[in-house]
């Protein structure tokens, strides 16, 4: 999961949600968020009075440069003044706050922000400080609020994390990744026929060396064979390499018997 | 996002993946998987070969708790011999092998295992070293290949956050949270009748301080003020605060009129 490939991005047609970060306190913790952002190509990041003020080389060092490809980080005195030009807030929280508003995990939020982005809203999700989490008053801000459903016996998640998982999860909501695939490389997958002929000489060469001793039985086994071999999924290369084997193997056998 | 209620959770009723570190360099790193792996409620972890040995003060410190309330974490040698007991091994990798072999997104993955799990399979997730990732001789060995979509341009994550994404898709693949709530709190929803009535008396207000100026428009600006209001989706006791709005306005216009 860990790679080396950091090549400089195409400059950032972003039209993902601002990210802003409310009293944050860790440099290193702003740098990790950066990193999680652009791990999922979203580059706007704004701060609202960080404690340590702005730049801070610890969180440009922890980035691992996504703060370089990001467009400037923007920094306010105010929540207020950071969300000016947002149509939509979502406010990340780890605990149920006394408000009446909407509560939507962070799957249900990503794909609000993409219909909301689509008809031309502009989304902000605000996270709190490192041990305090966001305001009331900055919670009061927000139109809904994103809880991550985590093992409520151990929910707590440091900044970084918590900024991966929901701009990965706004990633995943418009990612058209198929769940599952099989690459094959330079071959294609093998036909039908060319499968039956590979089945049809291996079960020759088990007959031509005795495999099958009860003949009442050799159907059921043969069927066995089949869903088996059926599951590997071959391709026409592996098909060929499959009757290389039988060759050897049923050559070698009649060689030393 | 942040939070502090990290209380001793109930003794581990794991059925989820075995989670193994191969050649992990940093304890920090061993340590910020037994944390996301612990965020998640997946608690077995497997190390193969740790550079520093077990176990490692680094991981401890870095784990915020988690290695304690896991069961004891297993060490060894060989991926073969950690891998003994699994049925079905996912490789996560950032690269794609050349290796035909099937690819899931960690989401396609993790529906995959809960199938699995239920059907009494045990699973496992290989995660390589922090460089260089897994050897292809230990992706060879498993079954699927886990990839998780990420910005093409920024792919690299660190190990922490790679087993806390693939272990986050885990949880909420078997997770019934609804993605969208309204806590109402002590308050119930308002009826239809009580916001009707609130219209009305809005309306009426609103009529009596000379508000429709058109007599011919005060059918569709009515319509847009239910619109408006009725998206709020007030509650029984926001119903009763409006009331108490509309009594202290229209109380102190008539008095300073």
């Amino acid at each position: 999961m860990t790679g080396t490939d950091r090549t400089q991005i195409e400059p950032p047609q972003d039209h993902g949600p601002v990210v802003i970060l409310v009293g944050a306190q860790m440099g290193e913790n702003i740098g990790a968020a950066a990193r999680a952002m652009m791990n999922c190509g979203i580059t706007r990041m704004r701060l609202v009075a960080p404690r340590d003020g702005w730049p801070n080389p610890a969180a440009e060092a922890m980035s691992s440069g996504a703060l370089e490809l990001m467009p400037p980080v923007e920094v306010f005195a105010t929540t207020a003044e950071a969300l000016a030009d947002i149509n939509h807030v979502y406010a990340t929280t780890a605990r149920p706050r006394d408000m009446v508003k909407h509560v939507l995990t962070a799957r249900g939020a990503a794909e609000d922000m993409h219909t909301r982005i689509k008809s031309g809203e502009k989304t902000a999700i605000l996270f709190g400080a490192e041990r305090s989490g966001l305001a009331n008053d900055d919670v009061a801000l927000a139109q809904s609020i994103i809880t991550i459903p985590l093992n409520p016996g151990f929910s707590s998640l440091n900044l970084g994390q918590a900024v991966l998982l929901v701009c990965h999860e706004f990633m995943s909501a418009g990612d058209a990744t198929p769940p599952k695939q099989l690459p094959t490389g330079d071959s294609a997958p093998a036909t039908h026929d060319a499968l039956v002929n590979l089945y049809e000489r291996l079960e020759d060469a088990l007959d031509d060396a005795g495999f099958f001793r009860s003949p009442e039985m050799k159907p059921s086994i043969v069927r066995n064979l089949r869903n088996m071999l059926g599951r590997a999924e071959m391709t026409e290369q592996e098909v060929r390499t499959f009757h290389g084997m039988i060759s050897v193997l049923a050559g070698r056998r009649t060689g030393h018997d």
